[in-house]
């Protein structure tokens, strides 16, 4: 039981913590904090958050935990607000996209990553953002990656694997470079990618309505595709920053690989570019039959 | 109304064209032909077609339309099996992805392009395929895009637009060659990305089970991306063939691209890479939210 949780960043991420936690009975009070008093109190309209305070050191008073879901590129002004105003026993948890750039804003925070700040990152969202797209069930049967440090205390981390736990998600541990590796692959280049591509199509024919026309004949593969490019730009404008040397490792591989599938269809090699496509179906496939059939869907 | 229909290739498309049709009470008779003698059992059994003839030679005999929906890679194959076979007045119909290599295809078989040839490409399909997974709404509201040629006869033209308007679609015109740089961009690039990534992905690290790490950490805008690369690969494969000039234009044009977002990110420049990832959600978001306007969706 958690008296009371301050959330910093009440949108989609916050918003929906919040929702969880309050359905699961597990906080007596959310007090939220953020800069945009238009969310905050649509956020006590909606039930989602008890009260709001703007201002950060007054929201976090007395909290038994607090969670920063700020976009990256606010993270280290964020946990700075809070030096001097939360207890010395008060958890700390995060849900950034990118965990190494997290450590660094808390490093030069605090000099060292406190030892009650639990890094944590839920494998959740939509392309939607804002507290009024938040849902209960956003972490429902979704994974949560939390990276503690050697020196993290061991009763902080349970206590964040409880909160998530209580929001519905699985909670999974690994490292700090490895969470960011694995996420460069299965978020962030997939998003790179879904913005390069519209770009791309986009600027084609700026002069007619080409843009349009794509758009107009794309079938559901394409539309599933170029759906994350509707994410929020600033957010992906953060997380390429944040994440960069693990984003550029992947784009230049991917770049690499691309550029081999290119010279294979226009060899008309059919038997080079059948062993590529055959792969990464069979991949994927696998992948996913394995994963209904553990979870007892056909 | 159509006496008799035979469709060589009863799959996916072919399968679901048929269901619509009989639906729409178009047609008397549904004869299916094609090499899988597996797949056009079960489509009899499934009531999708009437009766079938593995002898394309019997299965066209007396056909007032014939609807070729095999893979680009069996057209010319399939169109030859015709010759000799079918009235001077059938109507010839295809469903290709690319239509230059059809009309190709056609021109090697009957020296020109026959006036009662219409050639068609229906914006529909699923990841899956064959008969089993075919079904009558395929096409509903969908765009089907016909590309005749100045010399396609208006009459045949007229009742293929009956047909796909039967099933549901919405028919447009245009030439063949805009037809393959549209799709090339809309569907062709983003397949072939979606299986490099995968493959990319999947290869990263091939000694451990990083291929099922990445999809474990996959959250939802990836998987809907991948989905794609669960598509048929030999269809896939043939698309490229096909339609390979479009397809290495609009691959050097995205690389280029790819690479400048790549220089911006290497570069940090904040600015340059929010000005694209603004770019493309805006261009997305207002293609959708017209649309859904029109369609009275909110």
């Amino acid at each position: 039981m958690i008296k009371r949780l301050a959330i910093i960043g009440v949108g989609l991420i916050g918003g929906s913590l919040a929702r969880a936690v309050k359905r699961a009975g597990l906080c007596e009070e959310i007090v939220g904090s953020g800069r945009d008093v238009v969310q905050l109190r649509k956020a006590v309209e909606l039930g989602v958050i008890d009260r709001y305070d703007l201002d950060i050191a007054s929201a976090v008073r007395d909290a038994d935990m607090v969670v920063v879901a700020v976009p990256l590129g606010a993270m280290e002004q964020v946990l700075r607000a809070l030096v001097g105003h939360i207890r010395p026993d008060t958890i700390i948890t995060d849900v950034g996209s990118a965990k190494a750039s997290v450590m660094t804003a808390a490093r030069n925070v605090f000099g060292e990553v406190p030892a009650n700040f639990v890094p944590g990152h839920p494998i959740a969202g939509t392309e939607k953002n804002g507290v009024e797209a938040s849902f209960t069930e956003l972490f429902q049967g979704r994974r949560v990656i939390l990276t503690p440090l050697p020196h993290t205390d061991a009763h902080a981390l349970a206590q964040v694997h409880l909160l998530w736990r209580a929001a519905g998600a699985e909670v999974v541990e690994m490292g700090v470079e490895h969470h960011d590796e694995v996420l460069a692959a299965t978020s962030h280049l997939p998003h790179i990618l879904a913005y390069a591509l519209v770009d791309t199509l986009v600027r084609m024919d700026a002069g007619a309505d080409q843009g349009e026309e794509i758009f107009r004949f794309a079938a559901g593969g394409f539309r599933d595709f170029t759906r994350i490019a509707s994410s929020d730009p600033t957010m992906w404008r953060d997380i390429c920053l944040a994440n960069r040397p693990a984003i550029i490792t992947l784009l230049e591989r991917f770049r690499g690989d691309l550029d081999a599938l290119t010279d294979l269809i226009r060899a008309s090699d059919s038997e080079g570019i059948l062993a590529i496509f055959n792969r990464a179906k069979a991949a994927r496939d696998r992948y996913y039959q394995k994963e209904n059939h553990n979870s007892g869907v056909k």
